[in-house]
């Protein structure tokens, strides 16, 4: 796998594109951006589990369920949820208005919202600029940072990625952007995941491929404990590489669902090290398990209490809350068996040994939580699988982020 | 249900103390508790469900499962969790030291412990103040003070209440302490609550009463979702108000539950209002439910999101976060008949009706959220069940104060 630069342009024969039109009134930043493919791709995606479902994710589920995209149209400052039948109408309007600027079917669209819930979606506005929206498309690196601006909300950092492998002799290019300062933000919505591909792949093994991917990625990203109304993950792959189709049980299957999880789990960090208010990325790491499964739901367990969070933020070597969460987590577990060890580029030190407490330098320990990426190392001792998941510490800064957001 | 003063010393024959014996070592508070029943008392226990578990709550559910306790000797300072086998020598000798103060049988003995987890708790010292201890003992409120002080650790508000309630004509009462601020303190442990009761009650009845109150109280409080490996609460009723014994299915029964969920509903609230850096009393109370289970996981879900409890701190009328908090709960859910106010002692304004809008003044909203007690009412529109979850705001001071507990 080779990082390469272009985003979601890197991959042959994508465009993408962002312009201000005025849903963020009171910003000048951009708001309203497009990604589209010259062909015909199959896609692929994964959203959101909440009840609450926004406008544009009940379309985009219906529209995907065909297999096939040609665009994804998307919007930052207003995540069009809880906005009723008009809002269901206003996302159709959406998918419509970029289908009619190509002459393609409304169904080949998909449609991504992020931002205040509630209020209605001015669609007036994305109306009156889908021209200028289709004129910014751009197949280079500057088109995929207007695309990504725009959907950008409370996100300091822009994080993207995009990669070259070899499947068959072809060079293949798999191309991201994600937007997401939280596994959530509040009435901002959420991670909206954006993935082109020039691949060749069979939709199924797409979907698959995708659903693997996110699995041992996003779905193991935890800022806040909350699930956006709004969130996505969109993959459209062209075909344009000329590799031969990948199906779901080959080599080459694998080499390209490693690659797209490299891809993910990439994101995944950059989103886990640009949480609201986030001063480190937090990656627990639970070995030694039965199988990966409960692997994780120890390792989210600990990521995601708030006791835990801020003792990183504090740089405190509390291990006592890291078993304790692991006591919570709702599976087995024999607390005389567990060691936990706190690692970092400073170095590693080992404070708890089966169970119990070890003598160690607090000095050293605060040494390495000190640094911007640390790592909570645990081992329960039962077998042989494990998990990691990505979180981040609990700051001030999250709580005056979201003390008073929309105002 | 008249409530009066003296704490656990309110209902006859029970005495209460606290000292400072120095495990604590570098504060001069109060660290070691006791209460005493002169008579042998029926008894229940509900403990912390987490997988680690304190020596002092495997002793005490030894203990408790005989059903009589004449006494609880409960430490501050230090959580004798994560302690191995010599926790649990540590933990029985405890209760030995106590037992042999009165010359009662050590199975008589509750243990409890809050404070750091993972270092060994000084059993010397408790030896050398046992007699100290027991000296200090009173049977009026200067006594419960002095216990209560000697439980709490970050606590900043005393929490007790007492009630006298009337059985068969005799006048029973009822009396409590709580310690806590936070579901879980961290290292410090978490939640302790003794209650003494005079009336005389079946230990089986005694015990379904306990669970009754617990689960529509203490196990709807919500601070930071963490649950500690200490938690518990223990009743102890000597039967010296002379009622006619209660049993589990009788009209005296219904009478004194109530009164003892008054009691725990009432810690309850105290322990939300004193929540770890908390500025407000947060009730959320869904209602309109199908049954009373799925009102309780809809609240708790409200209640623990940390983008919700972060908006009360910023007074913002956030219902956006409010419907995206019972959207990922679980359970099933119509967004579009979900209502939502926000009420406090500066009046009520309904924010959502049927899943959408309401156009709302901010500026009242505000000031209804600026209050000191604030509930979040819901309504599903589905049935005729509802249930109440007490948390807090998510603040500044809470992270000050998990950031670096430690030191």
């Amino acid at each position: 796998v080779k990082e390469i630069s272009g985003g979601v342009c890197a991959p042959k024969g994508f465009l993408a594109g962002g312009i201000r039109c005025g849903i963020k009134e009171s910003s000048r930043k951009r708001d309203l951006a497009l990604i589209y493919s010259h062909k015909l791709c199959n896609a692929a995606g994964v959203f959101t589990t909440n009840k609450v479902k926004a406008a544009s994710v009940l379309v985009s589920q219906e529209n995907i369920a065909k297999g096939q995209l040609r665009a994804i149209i998307a919007n930052s400052g207003n995540a069009n949820a809880c906005t009723g039948q008009a809002g269901m109408e206003a996302a159709r309007r959406m998918a419509q208005l970029a289908a009619d600027a190509f002459s393609v079917n409304p169904s080949e669209v998909a449609v991504a919202s992020t931002g205040v819930i509630g209020v209605p979606l001015p669609i007036g506005v994305i109306e009156n600029s889908i021209d200028s929206l289709k004129a910014s498309l751009r197949d280079d690196e500057q088109g995929h940072d207007a695309a990504l601006e725009a959907i950008m909300t409370t996100d300091i950092r822009k994080k993207d990625i995009a990669v070259e492998i070899t499947i068959g002799g072809k060079p293949v290019h798999i191309g991201a952007m994600v937007k997401g300062s939280g596994m959530i933000h509040p009435n901002m919505a959420t991670m909206l995941a954006f993935v082109t591909t020039d691949a060749d792949i069979l939709p199924s093994a797409l979907d698959s491929s995708l659903r693997r991917a996110v699995k041992r990625s996003f779905n193991r990203l935890t800022v806040d404990g909350d699930t956006s109304t709004n969130d996505m993950v969109v993959i459209m792959a062209n075909g344009e590489a000329g590799n031969t189709p990948i199906n779901g049980d080959s080599y080459d299957y694998e080499i390209f669902t490693s690659a797209l999880e490299y891809v993910c789990v990439n994101l995944t960090r950059k989103m886990a090290r640009d949480g609201e208010g986030a001063t480190k990325l937090v990656t627990v790491t639970v070995a030694g398990t039965c199988c990966e499964e409960k692997a994780e739901v120890l390792a989210k367990s600990v990521a995601s209490s708030s006791l835990v969070k801020a003792a990183c933020f504090g740089a405190d070597a509390n291990w006592g809350r890291v078993l304790c969460a692991m006591g919570y987590a709702g599976v087995e577990l024999e607390p005389e068996k567990v060691n936990v060890s706190f690692s970092s580029a400073a170095g590693e030190i080992e404070v708890c040994k089966n169970g119990g407490s070890l003598p160690f330098s607090e000095e050293r320990a605060k040494a390495i939580l000190s640094q911007e990426e640390i790592e909570i190392l645990i081992n329960i001792q039962e077998g042989n699988s494990k998990a990691s998941v990505w979180g981040c510490d609990l700051t001030y800064d999250y709580v005056k982020i979201n003390g008073d957001y929309r105002s």
